[in-house]
């Protein structure tokens, strides 16, 4: 019984975030999650790397043993441990500490680097609890039934690049070394129609330089399409946003929830009906 | 009798897709079309040319025979033959089929690429038969009702970085190497004004990188007007499907939630009947 | 009363185009302003002005004869001549014809350019009288209702990129030899801002490169205030345009011209009360 | 009593606008910041700075002078003294004048420069005063209300571009010199992402360059979520500007035209009272 309410208490403390302890259990982990995810990027840097090794080891398995703590933790207050392990979250909680254990048996531990990164996730698993969770459904809603649209649009986009790319090769490959072969061409094509515009590749002959201006002011005008998608998807959401309640005398939408009375029928409008 | 059935079973099989076999035969044809594109860009690379050259070839004249029976299949089960031959996917499956057998009599096939390159295009075939063309063709509409607007935009745009580019040659021309002739300072116009800046031209006076920043100003302000004119597009159709009711007087569809009588034939609309 | 009959019909070919001497006229018209400024721009290139600048004197000089006629006739067959000599299109007609004229007199040319690029600016008479004038008007409208936003986001734009240049120049002056004055750190931060990015410029120092993301992160935020000014206007306009109308019934707006009867009221609604 | 008077005619000047006199104060007070700001960005070029140091020097006190006694006599018929030294522009206001001062005591007055820039701060408080006011808050108020989903729309944005340079550094650290930190990779993600592109940091290897790709097709379907977030408050906004009236019995905003009663305390809305 007393191990029962300890577990539950638990729970409330690491998975939820409405009590003192559960607050602070969550700044302390935020904490945590952002050192480790700063030690990953320092640690990249050769001059850092050098000075600095051992003092970042030592972080990295205090970091690391923590996290374990927690997660095991995680898992002992949890009811359906299994649902828990397969979950998004769960997953990219284990992710976290295996990088570092692994590191003991492996040799080239490079690649874990992207897995260590992907700590930041856990974030969201913070943030999950506070106030901004709303803004971000707001957003993520709307991207989300844009995106068959986009999705859509990004087709069309990849098969414009191709096309385009071949084109580029066939005008530039043998005269521009730098556009030797079509995948490169296809590259070059995407960082202009996406008007980012590196200039490590770009075109030497009066042809390609015209082809180049079209597919500039095709990219300038083309980018408005996801635009207009989403935008369109934010103005009808922010108009749903709005409504959401119905007047109790004539049944229809109330646009504004701070109406005292009906706009149709005029019936006075009490927070308990709503 | 039979010889029609055949060919109706056959057109269903290569023309529609809502049978097992007629998705069999789309998924086929998908991955062939995938393929001898990845191998027209493979081949663009020197390193992978000289390597796998026979194999290159072998697989070019396999998905080239696969594509002309198709061809010829399709020839032979349409009804209206001619019309098929000069319909827009009727070229496409053409020219998927021609340039190896021209590469057969004519030496320089190299612009042959670009033909390839289109057999791409006939990937919008298959996708004409699956759930994307609804979206696809409600970004169409929103592009082709907004396409007036934005060529009459692009047209303002044309003529204003010619006139850029003559003013930008006119300061610049004669110290900077990169900027000595007008066409190549449009470029460089387009370039600035797009937001691309490649960065292979740019202005060397103080003059002309006052000009920049004012044409820069200029595109980062006027890229709205394609974004705008689309966004409204979108806006404008997502409303008009919100709605979703037809009269029961004439069948027509009710735009607006709100009438109570059908703007078509006069009915009056209860809220019952809606 | 003959004379008077031959200005008005000069009048009806030159400045209208209802008839078909009077779209005659503006296609050569066109052809010849089209004509003219390629002149200007394949001039400027060494090569071609080196072998054909015999064939471009003397063309230059045909269109300037050209010009010269089409303006003494329009001064003819005007009413209120001083009024279309200090009209917009009376100045440009008459700067069509000038640098030529000049070149006779005066050595240095070079800065006539600009003057002859500005021919371009003819064809919006032509334009003027086609059916893409409403388009034009409508774009025309919307940017012009949403000029003073925009403006005054440019204010706020050129007070940042002054403050945020002159922090760029404090972190970055003493060793980034590329950014040794504010006006060049102006420039930068301009080219950062609008996502331009030539790379001429670029901060070396790790603080400047942390600027720099924040910039860039804050140009990719800001650009979506004109787009969501300029779209809201384009909203607007749009759904402006649908009315116009009103019910003669019960006076309501009506949305829709093909509308037969008043959703509101439900009162016919015949083409001749409308 | 007349000191009284003094004072308030004073303040009338100095603070407001709408007699003649404080639009002739206003409009010298602009004059002598653009001048005091333009000394700033000229006094970093070396050129400018070696010849005419003196002239620089001379203008500096001037304006710092003039500037002290604006703040002096600010100070002075303010009611609150120190709520105005607290506000806003009193800050600003008082960093006008102080790094001028200050370099008479210290030598390193470098970094002074960013306060120097800060002037330019003192336009708002002159705009404020003018018809721009309104143009500007509207803006203002719709980037506000964006701002929370702004806010987590690059806090989403910050966290792909750390596990994006990650990928990247893992993938092109080893070969690419421009890449050999994460740091750096970040600094390219978003350099990158936001379609700025300088190309000074560019990928080498296939697999990069095939990776930044993707992340450019990112970079440009996103942009559309801060335009759609910002696109959408400006069209509510502009929808509430459209109403226009009020009710005859609480006076409060009628948001909506086609209202019977007013929202707030119930009162029947006649067409001939609005």
């Amino acid at each position: 019984m007393k191990n029962q309410n300890f577990k539950e208490e638990l729970h409330e403390i690491i998975f939820e975030s409405n009590t003192k302890a559960g607050k602070a259990f969550d700044i302390v982990l935020l904490i945590f999650i952002v050192l480790s995810v700063a030690l990953v990027l320092l640690d990249s840097v050769a001059s850092f790397h050098q000075h600095y090794i051992r003092y970042i080891r030592i972080a990295e398995w205090i970091i690391t043993i923590a996290f374990t703590i927690e997660y095991v933790l995680r898992l002992y207050c949890v009811r359906n441990k299994l649902k828990y392990i397969t979950s998004f979250f769960g997953i990219v909680d284990l992710l976290s500490i295996l990088p570092t254990y692994l590191s003991l048996f492996i040799v080239g531990t490079h690649y874990l680097i992207v897995i260590r990164a992907l700590r930041l996730l856990r974030i969201f698993r913070i943030l999950k609890l506070t106030e901004y969770l709303s803004e971000g459904s707001t957003i993520l809603s709307a991207v989300q039934r844009s995106f068959p649209k986009i999705f859509v649009f990004m087709f069309f986009v990849t098969i414009l690049v191709i096309i385009l790319g071949s084109v580029m090769y066939v005008v530039e490959g043998s005269v521009n070394p730098s556009m030797n072969n079509i995948p490169r061409c296809i590259y070059w094509a995407i960082v202009t129609l996406t008007t980012v515009g590196y200039g490590d590749i770009t075109p030497i002959t009066y042809l390609g330089q015209f082809i180049s201006m079209i597919i500039m002011l095709l990219g300038y005008a083309i980018i408005a399409v996801p635009t207009g998608i989403i935008s369109a998807e934010f103005s009808r959401n922010s108009k749903k946003k709005i409504s959401g309640l119905a007047c109790p005398g004539c049944g229809k939408d109330i646009d504004d929830r701070d109406s005292n009375y009906c706009k149709n029928c005029g019936t006075h409008l009490e927070r308990e009906n709503l």
